[in-house]
C-alpha cells in the first residue's frame, strides 16, 4: 500500500500546465503524442470550484478518448481522470478541502463543476491517491461489473485477464472472498507472484510463456463460468473456448489490441457462444456513476477489514505523464499508474 | 398454411425404415452421408410406447448432432425430431392416438419413453405438422428466447436474420405484436415479399443483393436495440456493428458457417461489446424443454386469433428425408421443412 499521507503536501503554482493532444494517436498513444502547454491559473464562476490536482491517472480508457475526434480535438487538454483538492469553491455542496476524483484533466488546476466529479470525498478514510485507483475507476468497474453481470459465488471458477491490473487485482480479491475458485492471466513472473501471494488468486499464469489453451484446461477441467476480460485478443479466443455452458463473460476491456480500424480478425465466436449458451456483456462504468459513491463505501469497508490488497506505481513529476499511458499498454508498471504532483 | 387434417391418413408399414449415419458429414450432412435400412417394427416394455411417425423434420441442429460423435455414433439412426401418432402405450399417462413430438428419429417407427417427447398433444390445436414447426422447436425457440433475453418493446428496433425460415418468422410477428419496429435479411427476393406480405416486417432485404452496412444503417439510423442472429458469420459482422448503444444480440443459429474445424475467423467483436454495452446471449431450446408446454399454448392462441402466419414445405416420401438437410441450408425451401410419410 502507498505510504502517501491521506493528504499529501502541496503548495500552489502560479501558472497551470496542461497536456493537450498534439497529434491524433495510431494505437497506443505515446509521449511524443502530447505537447505541455503553461497557462494562467483558471478563474471560477458559478457553480464552480476550482481543484489543485495532485494524482494524474493513466488508464485504458484514454486510448480510446485520444483515438476519437467525437470526444477529443487535437489541441485539447487530454481527458483524464485526476485527484485533487478543492481551493475555492462557487458550488454551495463542495467546499475548500475537499478532496475530489473526476474528469479534471491531465494539468495543475482544474475549474470544475459536479458534473465532472466521479467522487467527493469531504472525509477520506485512506490515503488521496486510492481514491483513483481501488477507490476510483478500476476498483469501483470491478465491484459493479461482477455484481451486476456475473455474481461469483462458491460454485463459479472465475478466469481473470490482466490479474494483476488494476481492475483485475480486484476482481480476484472479490471473487475470491465470495468462495470461487480464481485463476488469473498475466504478463510476467513477478505479476503472477503477486497474484498469488498478494491478491488472493488459486493460481496464476504468465500468459508469454504457456501453452494457453493447455493450462486453461488444465486449470478448469470442467471449463470457467466466469471470465472477466480485460484484454480481449487471441487470449480471449482461447478463454471463450475453455468457458463452461452457461457461462458469462465480462468485457471490461481490449488492452491486447492497439488498432481497431480496419477490423482485426479473430476466431469466430459465435458458434461458442451458441453451443456453450454463453453470456457476453460489455461493462462500461460511466453508465452507473450514480452508484460510485455506494461502492467505494463497500471498497472501504474490504479495505479496513485488511481483506483488499492494492498497489500503487506512483511516480513523481507532471513531465512523466505523457508517458504513462505507453508504460501501461506497456505493462511494465506494478500497481496502479498515477503521476504525483504535488510537493517532493 | 398446410391443408393437412390435424391427424393425415396413414396406414402401418409391417417394417421400419430407418435413416442411419453412414459417413461424418463434412459441414452440411448431404444425402450420400445417410444410408436407409430397414428392420422389424419394434416391440414396446414397460414405460415405452409405439409411435408411427408422419412428418420427419429437418432441422439446422441436426448438424451439429451430425458432426459430433458424442451425441451420434457412425451406424445410429439419425437424431430427429419427429410427430407421430401413438399406436400402443406401456406408460401410464399416454394414449393410443395422442399426437406426440419429439426425440423420435427418422424413421417410420419409434419405441419411445416420456423423455424422448418434447410436446405431447391429446387433443391437437392445429394441423399435426404444424407440431414440428410453428409450435414446434423453431416457434417455441421464437418465443422463449425472445421472453429469456430480449423482450422487444414499442423502443425496439429488431433485426432477424434468416427473417423467413422457421425461427425467423415467428421472431418477427412476435416482436411485430409487440410494437416493436422490426427488420428482416433473408437469402432471395421471394423471401424479402413473404417477410413484408405475410410475417409483418416493415422491411427485408436479400443480403446477398445489398451493400449490407449501408443498409442497415439506413435500416435503423440510431441502431438496432435486438438483433436476433440465425447465421452468424459475416452478416453478424456487420450486424454488430449496426448495434445500438445496450443492444442485445441473441445467438441463436450459425447457418452462414458450415464447418468450425480449424476455428474460422472473421472480424473481431471484443470492442463493440465494450463500446456499444452489448449483451450477446446464446440460446440453446433445450435446457428450456419443461416450458415447451405453455409455449405452446401461447403460439396456439396467436394462431387462433390469426395474429401468426406461417408456412410449411411439406414433400411426401421417405426417400426425401435424407436430403433434408442440404436443401434447409440451400435455403431453397419456404417454410418449415417437413417430409410427410403418411398415405398419399
Amino acid at each position: 500500500m502507498a505510504a502517501h499521507a491521506v493528504i499529501p503536501k502541496y503548495t500552489i503554482p502560479g501558472k497551470n500546465r496542461r497536456v493537450v493532444l498534439g497529434r491524433r494517436p495510431d494505437g497506443v498513444p505515446l509521449a511524443t503524442d502530447f505537447d505541455i502547454v503553461s497557462d494562467a491559473v483558471p478563474v471560477i464562476s458559478d457553480g464552480q470550484f476550482l481543484v489543485r490536482n495532485l494524482y494524474l491517472s493513466a488508464d485504458p480508457v484514454q486510448r480510446g478518448w485520444a483515438a476519437n475526434p467525437a470526444v477529443m480535438a487535437l489541441g485539447a487538454p487530454m481527458r483524464a481522470l485526476s485527484v485533487g483538492v478543492v481551493q475555492e469553491s462557487r458550488e454551495a455542496t463542495i467546499k475548500p478541502g475537499d478532496l475530489v476524483y473526476g474528469f479534471l484533466g491531465w494539468q495543475d488546476f482544474a475549474a470544475a463543476t459536479r458534473d465532472d466529479l466521479l467522487s467527493h470525498v469531504p472525509i477520506p478514510r485512506a490515503a488521496a491517491s486510492s481514491y483513483a485507483g481501488v477507490l476510483g475507476m478500476p476498483g469501483v468497474t470491478a465491484w459493479l461489473a461482477l455484481a451486476d453481470l456475473a455474481p461469483p459465488g462458491p460454485d463459479d471458477t472465475v478466469l481473470v485477464s490482466t490479474s494483476a491490473g488494476a481492475v483485475g487485482s480486484v476482481v480476484g480479491q472479490i471473487a475470491r472472498a465470495q468462495g470461487s475458485r480464481v485463476i488469473g492471466l498475466t504478463g510476467s513472473d513477478e505479476k503472477v507472484a503477486r497474484c498469488t501471494s498478494r491478491y488472493g488468486y488459486h493460481a496464476a499464469f504468465n500468459y508469454k510463456s504457456i501453452d494457453l489453451p493447455t493450462v486453461l484446461a488444465a486449470a478448469a477441467p470442467t471449463g470457467f463460468s466466469i471470465y472477466f476480460d480485460n484484454t480481449g485478443g487471441w487470449i480471449a479466443d482461447h478463454a471463450i473456448r475453455a468457458m463452461a455452458k452457461h457461462g458469462r463473460i465480462i468485457q471490461c476491456g481490449t488492452a491486447a489490441t492497439a488498432n481497431w480500424s480496419p477490423p482485426p480478425a479473430g476466431w469466430r465466436p459465435e458458434r461458442e457462444i451458441l453451443t456453450r449458451v454463453l453470456t457476453w456483456s460489455g461493462f462500461y462504468i460511466f453508465d452507473h456513476v450514480a452508484r460510485f459513491g455506494a461502492a467505494i463505501d463497500a471498497l472501504s469497508d474490504l479495505i479496513d477489514d485488511g481483506a483488499l490488497a492494492y498497489d500503487e506505481d506512483i511516480e513523481p513529476g507532471f513531465d512523466q505523464i505523457t508517458g504513462a499511458l505507453e508504460t501501461l499498454f506497456a505493462g511494465t508498471n506494478s500497481g496502479k499508474k498515477l503521476i504525483f504532483i504535488g510537493d517532493a
